[in-house]
């Protein structure tokens, strides 16, 4: 039995793209699961192409890398939303975790509109998790949101089905793969942050402004959205104690590795606290991963730690978080 | 909604008693979930206690650990699974990976009395793993296994559930603890095997006659398991080719580590090979974990390498694995 889901594709960056293509290259596969995802509406920041039939993602995608634009129309994503029959929305827009940007607003309207949410925007869920869930619960639709907490590491979905039945007493874990690509390569090199940020930023694992990934800013915002999904806590950034990376050096790095330790970036939570700051870790110790690697450690009451590590950011690799809980959602 | 699940735990040694506590202990987070696990029978290798109104487990583990038996009656596991009206048998005598041992015919009957099986036992699965699958789906029953491989490290679950949508390429990991911590411990104190190994009798972490896990066979089950769930084979413990530690030295550790490896029993399976053998892991690599863990990657298209870190044995791990396989079973 086939069942088919109509669904959106809000916000066509790397993300919504990396959706489209996953979706192209998943699709018998997904039929042998029973489950035929038609898209019928891809909108970017300015334009929208619509097809009841299912939009053709191939020239969609085409289109977006010749024209910069995704349709001809000026439709906006939240009108798509509001106005075209389907089940689903890929809320994919870019993050803004001071107002919740176009996001916040997609994702209420697509509740209210009783569609379910899948979505990698991080600043809606740490700004507003609480009344997103109730809007959701109220219209008995169904958000998902694994791919913003660490890109393809399956941390949240991992405590909820993988761990059934283990109460969760703590999670840390490092949760920004820029962060722990310049611990790692200070340390590799012997060479102060300035130097190492600068060659992040050459190779695209770090922004023209880095504040937001090296002053922990977006290791706490996942903390939030973790804190109050596994945990059920009601926190928002500002009960997130803050240290980022940027006084670290290389002198310090050395004196740990020679008593057998390294410097992460670690975020943690438990019952009292939710923390952000760089600490010592024992060198073959899970959370001891190197590169641009997450990583996230949940102690449980039965399982003892489990420690999990991936990716956590990449366009193929955040969509293959997002596809997880497309199907986590509907499959049977 | 509660559903009421009818259940006998055939062996109560370390598993089967680590089960009855863990029921025990979360019978009111299993009833919020809508679950209600009734164990109507518990049988040993001599004994058993039968009570449809629900064997009281405090009783029945007093009894255990008392009298060494957990019933008067001389009733053997199979006559349980045969003639007791239940929906679930939690198989955990002990396993033999030469003929299957009781657990074996146990399964077998199992399904053909439509009974659906949860298990921690690796030696039917190694051996006859197409013709347990072929019976349970001939009878419409279900069988989970994830605590065959690697106790509390969810490697099965998390392939199947939360990587749903990737294609596995690569299977590699640290599947045996008793090896870990003895490679572990010879880095440490620049020790010989046989010292070290001495120290992981004298612990618990080694048996007496340390064959099975040293030499590699535990892991190669373990691999054999992986092989025929997530990748489709149709192998047997013959296809695999194995080297143990038992020949490692502790200047080989010494030389690694100054190149920054450490040397790790990896097991790994791909489209051509089943494999054991000593081999360099990179000091900050994700396998490269401590002590007595266990550590497994899996290799995906879409999300890149994904690795699991956790605890490899223990009661109440494996117990851990085993309630999350039936929560998955029953849970809607």
């Amino acid at each position: 039995m086939m069942k088919t889901i109509r669904l959106s594709i809000i916000g066509f960056g790397a993300v919504g793209q990396g959706v489209a293509r996953v979706l192209l290259d998943k699709k018998d596969l997904l039929e042998d699961m029973g489950l035929d995802f038609r898209v019928v509406a891809v909108a970017d920041s300015r334009t929208a192409v619509v097809d009841m039939d299912g939009v053709d993602l191939n020239v969609a995608l085409s289109r977006k890398r010749d024209e910069g634009l995704v349709g001809s129309d000026r439709i906006r994503g939240i009108e798509i939303i509001e106005d075209i029959d389907h089940e689903l929305v890929v809320e994919t827009t870019p993050t803004n975790i001071v107002t919740g940007g176009a996001g916040l607003e997609n994702m209420l309207v697509a509740f209210k509109n009783g569609k379910d949410v899948v979505t990698s925007n991080k600043g809606p869920l740490a700004i507003r998790y609480s009344e997103l869930i109730k809007t959701s619960e109220k219209s008995g639709t169904r958000l998902r949101f694994e791919a913003t907490v660490g890109g393809a590491m399956p941390v949240l979905n991992l405590a909820r089905e993988v761990l059934a039945g283990n109460s969760i007493t703590n999670v840390e874990g490092i949760f920004n793969g820029t962060c722990n690509y310049i611990l790692t390569r200070m340390m590799e090199e012997h060479a102060p942050y300035e130097q190492m940020l600068a060659e992040a930023q050459e190779l695209g694992y770090a922004e023209t402004d880095p504040t937001y990934d090296v002053e922990g800013i977006d290791t706490a915002c996942k903390l939030v959205i973790l804190a109050n999904s596994i945990f059920g806590m009601n926190a928002t950034y500002e009960d997130v104690t803050v240290a980022g990376i940027t006084r670290i050096t290389p002198e310090a790095l050395l004196l740990a590795q020679n008593d057998g330790y390294v410097v992460k970036l670690i975020g943690e939570i438990n019952d009292s606290r939710i923390n952000v700051a760089p600490k010592l870790v024992p060198m073959f110790h899970p959370l001891a991963v190197g590169g641009s690697l997450n990583v996230a450690s949940i102690q449980t009451d039965l399982a003892g730690p489990i420690t999990v590590t991936g990716r956590g950011a990449g366009s193929i690799e955040t969509a293959s978080a997002i596809l997880s809980d497309m199907i986590s959602i509907y499959r049977d």
